[in-house]
């Protein structure tokens, strides 16, 4: 599925998808089950696909999908009003705060983005990667997009770990 | 590690862990960096390891971790105020909504519980299953324990999917 799609990207980044409008009971969903979307190259460098988006039950405002970048590809700069949480499904990755060095992520890692950091995540230069993003709502807001991250800042020497 | 810690799956549970007390910055938990616990008889049937416990920074108020299931193993029936959000990383699973049929559940399946909704979720029977679980707080809680799924509870005909 080729279709560049703004608008399901804004479902999943800022109000969340309309699945869960009314009250289904338990909902199991497939990675099969619809389709992926490519990601906005407004917001987004690189080839990025977007599916299984999810939204919590009102009063909840969690809302996520998974996320999954080929090698080198990565998010814009933004921010969460609440944080946000990554859950490396497969690969090799990359996460940066503003004015910190590069982190590497790797299968298996859970990367905590604490409220109104401004960051980037995406795959490693060589690797594709792909995660579970999620993260709260704030007054109906999950997300602050800025500028998209310029090859020498997702190139820069990564932090040891 | 076979200590059997009631603490830390309160602090899962209920009101999350105090790893985020002070801002550090973006944090990249591994598997390996702590060390899992095992799930209570009381709140768990059969062997279930705890692990990767998180909590997001205030104000938000998600918290969660990586729970496995050895073959069989399952949670108690339980409720979450603002209702829960699984992924399936591993394996083959069940969950059931009480008054429902079982659902079964995949790698790579996201499992939308809504508040309020009495259930409980765990390995199906020939397989073990290893899932993230996720949820917000309500007034300080996020869980809700009650009895422990009965054998012919947790053996019940599945739905089709």
């Amino acid at each position: 599925m080729k279709t560049t799609i703004h608008a399901a990207i804004l479902a999943l980044m800022i109000s969340g998808a309309a699945m869960a409008a009314e009250d289904p009971g338990i909902s199991v969903s497939r990675p099969g089950d619809t389709p992926q979307t490519q990601g906005s190259a407004q917001l987004f460098s690189g080839e990025v696909l977007v599916g299984q988006l999810f939204r919590g039950t009102a009063p909840a405002t969690i809302s996520g999908g998974v996320v999954s970048f080929n090698a080198s590809a990565r998010t814009a700069w933004h921010t969460h009003p609440l944080g946000q949480t990554l859950y490396v499904i497969s690969g090799n990755g990359r996460v940066q705060q503003w004015g910190k060095p590069v982190q590497e992520m790797k299968t298996g890692d859970i990367v905590l983005i604490p409220p109104g950091v401004k960051h980037w995540h995406g795959a490693s230069a060589t690797s594709a990667m792909s995660h579970l993003a999620f993260a709260e709502q704030l007054d109906g807001k999950v997300v602050t997009w800025m500028e998209l991250v310029s090859d020498a800042q997702y190139l820069s020497e990564p932090s040891p770990k």
